[in-house]
């Protein structure tokens, strides 16, 4: 057995192992763990400077790119709101051993659901080091182990952070094995970690497309994942056009490098010449360049026309592709056809294609009137997220603690046997 | 490409494309083909059974065990099971695009989950012609497609059974390629079915555990499954002893053969003298074989020794382990260690050890006071069920037509954007 091999087993052993253990776990101490991690990590401020520092230095002496750089920065906004995030995550409800659906039987007998964890999640990411502390934080409230395995040029801040974890585990008289950090920079971990069904139940992997379909396509063990968001607005030519122009204006530049972010633009024939001219207008004077099909070409002379490649393009920055559609059908279809299955939004004042566009898009998230950027944990009130699912086995759109358990069957009997 | 794999691969086509419009199907449309598929079953019991008779001539004449002949067989009986069986979907709800949890957020949103089919089922099965009109009634209720591959040795019964699941898809609307049943008898369809991610979205496979092991072990799609059942009893010392001795009984000798079936039973020390002298005599009578811990073997004369093997065996036979154990700990753990997640259940007055073994225990179904015999779709008022998980991911236990589909996020608003 490679040296790689028999450490991620036996972190692995001692994953398998916590997992018992916070599964058990009161509420309580779950809460007091949180609460003591995000105490530490504002009172070791310093160290957490110091480790990421030198994670900062070797990233610019290896030629990392700026946006590397800033996301792999800690300073003491994002410390603060690391710690923030867990006292967040210790006020939302415990979902374990949580119990609905009660209901009697003819036979007598009442069943419903128990939730419970999912067990031992192996999480992947890339450069931010806040994300070790937010996905510590989310494993441990939902009753779950957590091996995680951030990027290598954050080897330092990461562990520093998991310092901080485990005071707070150990002050809660939780195992610290319950969330462990890999220790390594071999790739070969990676590969361990996702082919390890008996000792870990979930890989949750962050990160660019190329990465993700890596795991996926070599994971032994069921992946919670999107590869990317190719967000659409379809513009119906019975919206309200100024909320029309609102939301697709909003949707592509309120941020750009998101996954959320709108990437197409489809605007029925309808009212393209009353809102495209306006629309592109405040779209180029924000910067976004515009790739449009023939017809919009027409009406917005800075449009450069769209190739087929655009239509199936995450670009993350401010470049808009735009199609011209007949009607809702053409819009529907469209966008079942190119969609990430992320997120897609249509506007429009008419009841019936409200009601066929939610139905009939098979996206994650389907939205009548509001800017795609709300498809996220946080908005949605799930507390917190973990990621986004784009796939249906298990949970669909952001994750958040719900999706990081499963539920068991009850049933309470009075000496109930099968005839 | 071999002919299998292009076969397999068009089948796969046709089957997502059909599920495109399976999602869309109103609720009339599909209980029309529901009722309707269980009157061409009727109205064919003929050529059903001329079908079967092929088969069962067949496997007589390869020497199949009685067993699996008398699986195989269909009768007037069977029949009117699989009609009646369609008859219930029909009446059961639609969960396709039930809509729940909407609730107003603080921006002003209104966010909620829709019930969406998975997309594309593949049903891998053995011998039991009339799983093909319980899995076609089951995919087609919850709005997916399938792919349903039988045993070879039942392959004229199926296709019988497939043309009036065409029938009653056709008089409905429906395209027929929403349920297609393999035809070639080339094991390789096995094995590309379950590789094909881009037109099949799960896997669930009924049969023995080897074939689960083998499935699980090469699909590259999700797989929901139960390998075995090793279901657990533990009759505490502040038991009902009447409520025990009723319990024990009914979950070992219901029925044998049955995956929620006791195959361990646990006694507390403290009542073992007073209840295991009448139980053993019990299920003597009833002709099971004994196999017992070393004070099991001292209480019980009949019983032999039990090996480490035993316990975690499943039987599906006439034979019991039987342990004695100190206390509900020693239960919890002897269960945690040799069950396999399937149902176990504790027979207990005592409130605390009730609560502690409903937590505690990890298994898809845990019980007080009820034969784990009631480990059962129908019982538990799914109305059908399409098998057991036993696994966390996605769904636990009894599978229904919710366990066949996923929830997106919808988001109603009246204009709003992110700030």
């Amino acid at each position: 057995m490679s040296d790689v091999k028999q450490y991620m087993s036996e972190v692995g052993k001692r994953a398998r192992a916590a997992a018992r253990a916070m599964s058990r776990a009161d509420t309580a101490a779950k809460d007091v763990a949180l609460n003591a991690i995000a105490d530490a990590i504002e009172a070791q401020k310093a160290s957490l400077l110091e480790a990421n520092e030198k994670d900062m230095q070797a990233g610019a002496a290896d030629g990392l790119d700026d946006a590397l750089l800033d996301r792999l920065e800690l300073n003491d906004e994002r410390i603060a709101g690391m710690a923030e995030g867990l006292r967040q995550i210790a006020a939302l409800p415990d979902p374990v051993g949580e119990i609905s659906d009660m209901s009697y039987r003819p036979s007598g007998i009442q069943v419903g659901k128990m939730r419970v964890p999912l067990g031992v999640l192996g999480i992947i990411y890339e450069s931010r080091p806040n994300v070790t502390a937010d996905a510590a934080g989310l494993a441990l409230k939902s009753g779950n182990a957590a091996i995680l395995r951030g990027g290598s040029e954050a080897l330092h801040s990461n562990q520093a952070i998991a310092h901080c974890v485990h005071a707070g585990l150990e002050k809660a008289g939780l195992p610290a094995d319950a969330v462990q950090v890999i220790e390594t920079i071999d790739r070969a971990a990676v590969g361990q970690l996702i082919t390890m069904p008996e000792y870990v139940d979930v890989i949750i992997p962050r990160g660019g497309k190329s990465l993700i379909e890596r795991i996926s396509a070599e994971a032994r063990v069921p992946v919670i994942k999107h590869l990317h968001g190719v967000c659409h607005v379809y513009l119906d030519d019975e919206a309200d056009l100024d909320k029309a122009i609102q939301i697709a204006f909003n949707a592509k530049t309120h941020r750009y490098g998101v996954c959320n972010a709108m990437e197409t633009l489809l605007v029925a024939e309808g009212i393209a010449e009353q809102v495209l001219p306006e629309l592109s207008g405040m779209y180029l004077e924000k910067g976004v360049e515009l790739r449009g099909c023939e017809t919009t070409c027409r009406l917005v002379s800075a449009a450069k026309p769209a190739t087929d490649e655009d239509w199936d393009t995450e670009y993350l920055a401010p470049i808009l592709s735009i199609r011209v559609v007949k009607d809702v059908d053409e819009a529907i279809d469209h966008v079942n056809r190119h969609s990430s299955n992320h997120t897609e939004a249509i506007v429009t004042e008419n009841y019936t294609r409200s009601r066929r566009f939610l139905r009939e898009i098979d996206s994650s998230s389907v939205m009548v009137n509001a800017s795609t950027r709300f498809a996220d944990g946080f908005e949605y009130g799930l507390g917190a997220e973990i990621g986004i699912s784009t796939d249906k086995f298990h949970v669909r759109g952001p994750v958040g603690l719900e999706g990081l358990t499963s539920q068991k069957y009850v049933v309470l009997g009075s000496g109930q046997i099968r005839q």
